[in-house]
């Protein structure tokens, strides 16, 4: 086990560079001259456009793949909002490191190298091959029912300790990261900071998460609906959908707060949220390609975007959750998910299983044959 | 190359044992003691229960997955189905021995053998590596818009070839077998075949191909009502919807003939088709599992299954594709498929991108801990 080193607590800052579509027109004619009926390959030709233009290369290639799991523990897990045990955060994180989990099955199917960080909770793991301690304070958060679930020194620090190990990650050669997250009551975290960020409605934006029953809903639902009655000071962040751009996806000037959607972070959020939410914005300044999985994943993302919107050019969405609220975030961010299988475990699960069409759409790109090499006529 | 041998003209017969279900709850169980939430992996949880039913395990493996890619020339390619000239069929079969096709990318990357067969056409290769012949008669399929595109001879030689190829896979140890296929006008054939079968409407089965605009999809809807208009002998195929069995899919009590969809195939199937269809029931009868690409290989499906039902029991739906009238054939089938990437390319490259997603069913069965083995609490 390695430590993050101590950062300042002040919250990080990115420079993250709108994808230049200046690649655009030779990334078609090279996708149009494979042999192929024009558009043939849907989704995988739009995806290789996607790689295409973040590598800035007509021949992307996808090299040492990580997926990087943060795990933490929330206050709230406590008062109820879980059908599983507040335990079940460590004891998951020690299968991590045991490879029993099912994102170790997916990752090693997928060739992917694996980063688990257990980015603060009740535990004391010692030092651990595989296991990186990016610990923020001394237990989990505290509990929103109560107040804020983290300072915003805390916040920062999770950013700080996401955005760092994204830079070994980047010295590890990886050019493409996969985000996950194990924390018992993080659905609900992330509910409530998907209602926050999206003006979505809060029903629309809770879910069953691990497997509540009816009455356990319910309960969550008026558990939320407390938490965010007790912060008067709650910011009114603009609730429009982005702006639509060129690219159709989002505009990308430059919106230097994201305050508002920091301090949403701070009071609801997990320390893994905040660690992915760094993670995130990093990854993006090094100009991988950024796999994104589900629910939780996806607030952490409603974050980063409202820090730096270009983070998104940056994004694959590996598939729709079947976590109420995913879909609505996904909607909300105009976000195309690659599979839709009824997945509902995170960890970056769904993540881990996209990856092979990613590697698929840079195989066509760089092996696939083009109508004059192969010798086949073209369209009557 | 090597040949099939020659075969006796009479349609092949098969015994597909349906699925014996005894295994289904302990396979249940298995799955639900994984360290996940129950039903959290969603549609890979059902693909390996059908996975270990077909395989009769509760540990199923998939071993040396092959992908059949049959090819033929079609004698209506020439009265304008079609937006390529016929020629491409063997410029493309060209391709797949080059391997430089996107059916020869997505194979390697998934790992799969390819078996490309020429089922018919104008074309001589010659002796050629890699390449199965398994030419019926001289030249392509007859014009439908004139007569029956195959004679009933040809047909079950076709079929004939399919299920032999199928048991030489079968000797190669393999127990996964994707389906593939190339012709130009052969969605044709299919909107054809869909039709006759399942009595959804013709303009419901009929659509672009290759990438016909408005006037040239006008002119295949009017050229494929006028090839059913010249055909009085039609046979009235039972058009119901399978009855719904136990497992939700359709039942499988014995129907000997499926002697009429044997016409139907006769009259407007092409050749490649014919194989394929063969192919099926014979990977069916071996216990393979058999996954399912696009339009084409789902309308020789669409055969099989009125010749046994219990070849369904054996079937991986891998994609929906952007086909029109594929939608419309799984709906027919309730079948509910993995992948949907707006694909219409065929030559089996939806089956083979899903191939890691039954990689990852298989994987979570035999890897992945249970809450038992790894000290997990279990839900509250």
């Amino acid at each position: 086990m390695h430590s993050v080193a101590v950062v300042p607590r002040t919250f990080p800052r990115f420079e993250i560079a709108p994808l230049d579509r200046a690649l655009s027109a030779d990334l078609q004619h090279k996708i149009d001259q494979k042999t192929k009926p024009l558009g043939a390959l849907g989704r995988l030709e739009t995806l290789a456009l996607q790689l295409g233009l973040i590598q800035r290369s007509l021949s992307p290639k996808l090299v040492n793949p990580y997926v990087l799991v943060c795990a933490g523990d929330h206050g709230s897990a406590k008062a109820g909002v879980s059908a599983f045990p507040q335990d079940v955060t460590w004891q998951m994180v020690e299968n991590f490191l045991a490879g029993g989990a099912a994102i170790n099955v997916f990752a090693r199917q997928a060739g992917m190298r694996r980063g688990v960080a257990y980015a603060g909770g009740a535990h004391d793991f010692g030092a651990r091959d595989g296991l990186v301690d990016a610990k923020v304070g001394a237990g989990g958060t505290a509990n929103y029912l109560d107040g804020a679930a983290m300072s915003a020194a805390e916040c920062a620090t999770a950013m700080h300790h996401g955005a760092r190990l994204v830079r070994e990650f980047t010295a590890a050669g990886c050019n493409v990261l996969a985000f996950g997250e194990m924390g018992i009551g993080n659905t609900a975290a992330a509910s409530l900071l998907t209602h926050c960020i999206t003006g979505l409605p809060l029903a629309d934006c809770v879910g069953r998460g691990t497997g509540l029953d009816d009455a356990g809903l319910e309960r969550k639902r008026a558990l939320l609906a407390q938490a965010l009655s007790i912060w008067p000071e709650r910011p009114p962040i603009s609730h429009l959908p982005l702006t639509e751009g060129e690219d159709g996806r989002g505009s990308n000037e430059f919106r230097p707060a994201g305050g508002d959607a920091l301090r949403v972070l701070a009071r609801f959020g997990g320390f893994e949220i905040a660690m992915l939410a760094g993670a995130m914005l990093a990854a993006a300044e090094a100009r991988m390609t950024l796999l994104i999985d589900g629910f939780i994943v996806t607030s952490a993302l409603l974050v980063a975007q409202q820090v730096s919107p270009a983070v998104l050019d940056y994004c694959v969405f590996a598939h729709c959750s079947n976590e109420a609220g995913h879909r609505r975030q996904l909607d909300w961010l105009q976000a195309q998910p690659l599979l839709d299988m009824g997945l509902r475990l995170g960890e970056g699960t769904g993540a881990a299983l996209a990856l092979p069409l990613l590697n698929a759409a840079c195989a066509f790109m760089n092996e696939m044959a083009s109508f004059e090499s192969a010798g086949v006529s073209e369209k009557v």
